[in-house]
């Protein structure tokens, strides 16, 4: 592919434009800009207050959150794989 | 634990303070902040325009990435389990 390999999608997330660049196709970009702006809805929804910066900050928050906890049970399942 | 077993931290994210609550241990929520925090200075030198609101968004997008090609390794993973 050109561009050094990497494809481009132009997206709204919580109702301002990005553009995210990534090597994975742009189904993958477009699956995690819809996962982003679903999760900022969403908190939102819970803490009307916060301003769309703050809301940002707690979804990545959430996400991390989410990353370390499946990263916990990967390293489980490898774990049980190495002594299967 | 008290408060239905609620954890809480106050943290400072990119220079604004965070009061982050879960029901994961004070340390997981530290590591959490700590994360986010320094994936945003991470981006945010990269992207010197940005202003924080939309340079939190793409830290979220960047986590939810992470998680997806995690979550697809951890499929992969379950997948070689059930035929081991």
């Amino acid at each position: 592919m050109a561009n050094n390999e990497k494809n481009r999608i132009i997206t709204t997330i919580y109702g301002q434009e990005y553009t995210i660049v990534g090597s994975e196709p742009t189904d993958h970009l477009k699956k995690v800009a819809q996962i982003v702006d679903s999760k900022m809805h969403e908190i939102g929804a819970q803490n009307r207050a916060l301003d769309s910066g703050r809301l940002a900050v707690l979804t990545a928050v959430n996400m991390t959150h989410d990353y370390l906890l499946l990263l916990e049970k990967y390293r489980e399942l490898e774990a049980r794989l190495e002594n299967s």
